[in-house]
């Protein structure tokens, strides 16, 4: 295996030691170059600021080149595929180009957010999946349709950070926000808290069930490591002695395709769902977490954000961190 | 004081050092390189060539790693106000966006152009100064709505460098342009030859004036440089003599908001303050500067932009120059 | 001459001569590094992937730094006609562009497509050629209306790579595809085989022939190099004995300007023009070469490109190697 692709392909201790790992680079202890005279490709079929940022400093800082290609601005269209018949708009296969990118760079990072048309179609991450299947270097993923695992591995590495290893009371909870976001962010949030053996609680209004199969495997995970899941639809008891919220909008996998009825839906949770100073105060004096961009006055209240509570900006320089260990890694010999 | 957002904020000696500072970088005689393994970001909510490339190209030779972020276009909206509930069409605050930003640089150059629709916002220059507000690493204007510094330092280096340091007549002299552009160029231009002592005249015709407030830190600035101000609407009186012709078009401010009543109002000045062969005639045979990009036989004809008398070329070189005089002091422990 | 426009500015021996070093940079023979500390400028007016990558990656591995500029996207729209009153939509002249680029920079790479719209105008190359008039660096083709040279260079590097540097009998097919392409990859490549001496072949249905003034220049050059020129509308003729067999879809002549003529004239070539294994059946076990990216199962199907007679990847990656030679080439004094 040497993709980074999802944490669900590591254990426990393996998340461990990436987090370890991007201690070392923190805190100017780990000064290797492993890319030294290497180029590694980004390719953002979405918007970027923190991920390019991170990625293509963390990139230098390892001594190499980043290579940023946006396929549809800059570059061309992609057909993902297999077998398709290519007289529409798609110019180029991702055969071709993961296998030319493979000869020009050492590792390919890829985003390419869920689209939120088609639940069934894209919970497989097909482009993501397309992009592993024809690689033959490895692929990072950048924040895919169902997963963003570099996130989840800063966001691991910052309640470690600032509450310590043990297990902490970590809740995961839906905001309101004006569309339907992908679904990447909160799923490998829980899935990775899970691995790590927090007493994980996801709440959320009616509707807005993770998938299925994933729930699943951080049931699994959670149970491996000694740690809890529970879900809730009452945003003030999740809130009740958590030492850590984590705040996100996502939209309804039963609402792919039909954005408007999505809104029609959380029109009504607005209100209740945002984080404020008044939710924070049931809290075990908790840390505000949130992967950014946040929408501010409707996902959390100002007063919330810019409180000492609020660690957002050290989460989002714990990616730079995070992702030059996972390039380490992936680059490494014995991963 | 960490940031370089006016020459106002600096005083004329201080501009001086940094000329001084330009031609040992001009000259090859300073090679240092004080960013060495560090990125400084570079934010471009407008298009730029000159910019983009000499600052790109002054990080690299300053050791350091370029980052270019296109808010908008390859990444996120941003979000200037304070206070604002954010479920429109912006998906970020600069209060995130330039904290994160200072986790992984060491400076932020950002360059954000007058939209030209309400002058009584845009004269305080909202989004650099939220930049400069939030922003916990030093800022670098690279054109706002008001001020475009790095350029007038450029065109300091390069009336020094064809004339001397000896005071000069320095004309800025307004253009007919197919659409109102801002007032950046001209506002830095001509504050920087006040700070500079020279014998500066301000030639536009009715409407066209520069801002009062700005106005009034020229004068004050050319009093206690020993230079002078002169405003005029007659563009041969102002060619009289001249040691220097600067072009640049700008709009009214009377007509932020409506630009077809400019366009009307300006349609009568087309022909006559165009710079051509016979008005260069009258100066005393002045260098010709303009900022580009230029419009030709819009602006300036052909016969004076491609004379030996037009110093564009040079201009724009020493862009590179003096902003890697401009990063060297920003980072610099004493500044 | 300091350009790289064309092959046809170079003899035989000289292309030989750049196909050698780059067989020495892919073999790690020659880690020079002639652009140490310096920048190339890579100005796209049309997107890239393999080209954009190849290009900065090469710079960076010559110890350069790659600056990419976007007219029209990031950056601004340029005239190139001489004379021209510019106040229309052009906001810069490439007089002034390219001059100012080459004060920060050692060459220049430009690429800028047909439009496809006048060909009496195309053909002559105008933008390239205004690039080249103007520039004081080095002007590099990244692909003009015209030509390609980069990949024609590869193509020849592959060809002597997979099969000797003995004469072959090396087929061009024109490909049905869903809209008219540009000629710059058939002129090349069929320039350049000319010129390597092979026994080149062009297959076309009618109205789909190169242009003739190229067209007698091949022909010249096939004589002076010892190869010939073959001109057929029987594809399977074509097809029989050949050792190479190089696809490419392009638009005809007579039906610039007027895209649906081209599209009704062609629709009946779809079925027939395809390069599938029966036709691959015909040739004397011939490699399958295509410039990328590429239409599967419209220009060749799954089944040839996927097939071990497939060069297409080699063929990308030798982009880099040509490139890195071209670059230290045009840099070098004796050049």
């Amino acid at each position: 295996m040497k993709n980074f692709l999802t944490t669900s392909d590591l254990t426990s201790d393996q998340l461990n030691q990436l987090i370890d790992a991007a201690f070392r680079f923190k805190g100017g202890v780990d000064n290797s170059q492993p890319v030294a005279g290497k180029s590694i490709a980004l390719v953002f079929f979405n918007p970027s600021l923190r991920t390019r940022a991170s990625m293509q400093i963390g990139i230098q800082e390892l001594g190499g080149h980043a290579v940023i290609l946006e396929p549809g601005g800059t570059s061309w269209t992609l057909e993902h595929r297999e077998g398709a018949v290519m007289d529409g708009d798609k110019t180029e296969h991702v055969a071709e180009f993961v296998r030319v990118l493979g000869r020009y760079c050492e590792a390919i990072g890829v985003r390419t957010f869920a689209a939120l048309k088609n639940w069934d179609e894209e919970r497989t991450d097909p482009i993501l999946n397309a992009f592993a299947k024809h690689s033959e270097v490895p692929i990072i993923n950048l924040e895919s349709a169902m997963q963003h695992p570099c996130q989840a591995l800063a966001d691991m590495m910052t309640i470690r950070e600032k509450l310590g290893s043990e297990r902490k009371r970590v809740v995961l909870t839906w905001a309101w926000h004006p569309k339907p976001l992908p679904m990447a962010v909160p799923n490998s949030f829980a899935l990775a808290a899970a691995q790590m053996g927090h007493d994980l609680v996801i709440a959320y209004p009616t509707g807005y069930e993770l998938g299925e199969a994933l729930m699943e495997t951080i049931t699994q995970r959670a149970a491996a490591s000694g740690g809890g899941v529970q879900v809730t639809k009452n945003i003030d008891a999740a809130f009740d002695g958590a030492d850590v919220i984590y705040a996100k909008s996502w939209g309804a996998k039963q609402f792919y395709g039909t954005p408007e009825k999505d809104l029609a839906a959380r029109a009504q949770y607005r209100e209740q769902w945002i984080v404020d100073e008044q939710k924070m105060a049931r809290t075990n004096r908790a840390i505000f977490m949130h992967c950014l961009p946040v929408r501010r006055n409707v996902i959390v209240t100002d007063g919330v954000i810019d409180s000492p509570a609020s660690v957002v900006i050290d989460q989002a320089e714990n990616r730079l961190h995070v992702q030059k260990a996972i390039m380490s890694k992936v680059l490494s010999a014995e991963y």
